[in-house]
């Protein structure tokens, strides 16, 4: 018998253990030709996952209640009648949140355990490095000496953006939740300043000390408050990637917030949506970089993992709280 | 004994006739080598304006109390000793509000009376036709059946916006504040559709019924409000134009309004600020365009042409009230 956990109720406001539901099913049906049989090894908990909890139009449909939950997993195949996978092989891709499952492999990539561990196909070698990566370069367009404002610093995304930023001969500043994010932000992933925004009590003061020629570049992982503080300090032809804002998802209304179209027009600067999936013709190009700059050691990242797969739900709910440093994944 | 009109106190709110103050001035010495003598014909008095009143930090400096205001305005040369400029010819510049002035002629374009109405240098063929052709093209990328939203469409750049919108083969709806405006977008300029939202009773409801296919370029004059609506339908890889924020400038300090970065996000769109003094480059093959459709009829112009020097400041204040139909112009 195998576990699923599945939508049970769409969550009003910050999601709940109450709004999951595990569900024990029967999967000793036999493969059609085509097929595999897949164990979960890794999934990854993400806060983007909460826009589909809402049934509301997006880039991508909503989950639908009493199914299972998607997100980018690993797994092994363990029963093979598809050519292009042989038992023992490991997947990663878009998965039911089942400890096994039965795919038609469409959209499954093979990943190899000897170049990387498994769980970095879910960070830095998969959607996580590929958001950073196309993320800052694409929409940022940095130029070496230019000065970069990463919130969400300490998370999967934003602690690898970072670092690229440094790479590419930027002045980093992070923004995080704790002191000890910070200190990891400056002694472990190389950012040149950091921001606790807990414990800061003028924000925009302490930007202003921390990015003394202004902001032209901003990676936003957070909206809400700390992005308005950032506005009174980009420069003129200053870029705003917007690639999330887990501070508004559990929102149940879009919140206000110092309107930004002032600030744009005064200073000539973009502001776009990012959304990593628009960008697929980069990603092996993109993925042929981050390994690089990994196995150069010019790049390190962080992983929460969790273990087992009845606390998939409990990880997930604790994105919001930022227990996670760096991506979080839960490990089956 | 010459007229001028001088900053007298930086307008908190909307601005008002005790802002400003009336100085004679006695322009009775000779000119050096190289100066002209200009009398002042037509003055542009134009929303941004207002930004330089401030005492902040802009794309430009702010205006210095108790010296003469500035816009862009056309004279015609009565001295000279500038071998570039001949008595009786016209020019098209950044100048004072002085009845006459000296000026050493750097900016100055001469303007040809006989090719286009004096007036039209300020509006269709100078900073507002520019304005429109380069923020619509450059940032808007207009594809052919793509549909258009403009705010401020009765204004002087939101009624030149809507017509290239036609001629691109857009589907353009316009948002402005009468009904008298509705009816001269849709019968005079070609406009699909016009919403009038002082008596719309539901701004979603009616963009949602007159841009049915949803909004893929919302080229904004006015902020506030009419753009948080705008927000609800936009598409997918949506391009948004901020030109202006005329429902902003004269608050003390920026409102909040809806959140913008959720519906960026979630649509992978753009929002970029534009100030036409940026695409310099492109100034001299904008115009030929606009002068080319301009021969063929195939876009009109509206101008709202006030009568005497002493009205400037209060046509200026009459732009908030939106008293004005297309470019407003002070005759001298």
């Amino acid at each position: 018998m195998e576990k699923s956990i599945v939508l049970k109720s769409r969550p009003v406001g910050k999601p709940t253990l109450s709004n999951f539901e595990f569900v024990t099913d029967n999967l000793n049906r036999n493969l059609n030709v085509g097929e595999l049989r897949l164990e979960t090894k890794y999934v990854s908990v993400d806060p983007y996952l909460r826009g589909r909890m809402n049934d509301a139009k997006s880039y991508i449909p909503p989950f639908e209640l009493n199914k299972p939950i998607q997100s980018g997993s690993i797994a092994k195949v363990i029963e093979s009648k598809n050519e292009n996978f042989a038992v023992g092989d490991y997947v990663s891709g878009m998965l039911d949140w089942k400890t096994k499952q039965v795919s038609s492999g469409t959209g499954l990539i093979k990943v190899n355990p000897n170049k990387a561990p498994l769980s970095a196909y879910l960070g830095i070698l998969g959607m996580t490095g590929l958001t950073a990566y196309l993320g800052l370069t694409q929409i940022g367009k940095p130029v070496a000496g230019e000065t970069l404002v990463v919130s969400g610093a300490a998370g999967a995304v934003g602690s690898v953006v970072g670092q690229i930023g440094k790479i590419l001969g930027l002045s980093v500043v992070g923004i995080a939740g704790t002191d000890e994010k910070i200190a990891l932000l400056k002694n472990k992933f190389g950012f040149d300043a950091g921001i606790n925004y807990n414990t800061s009590t003028d924000l925009k003061a302490d930007l202003a000390k921390a990015a003394p020629k202004g902001i032209d570049i901003y990676f936003d992982n957070v909206g809400g408050s700390i992005s308005e503080a950032v506005l009174y300090h980009i420069n003129k032809f200053a870029r705003i990637i917007i690639c999330g804002a887990i501070a508004v998802y559990n929102e149940k209304e879009i919140p206000k917030s110092t309107s930004v179209q002032p600030f744009l027009v005064k200073n000539s600067a973009l502001m776009q949506g990012f959304i990593v999936s628009n960008y697929a013709d980069k990603f092996s190009e993109a993925i042929k970089q981050l390994a690089s700059w990994l196995a150069q050691d010019k790049i390190t990242y962080t992983e929460t993992i969790v273990d087992g797969f009845d606390q998939i739900p409990q990880a997930f709910i604790d994105l919001f709280e930022g227990k996670n440093k760096g991506k979080m994944i839960v490990k089956i």
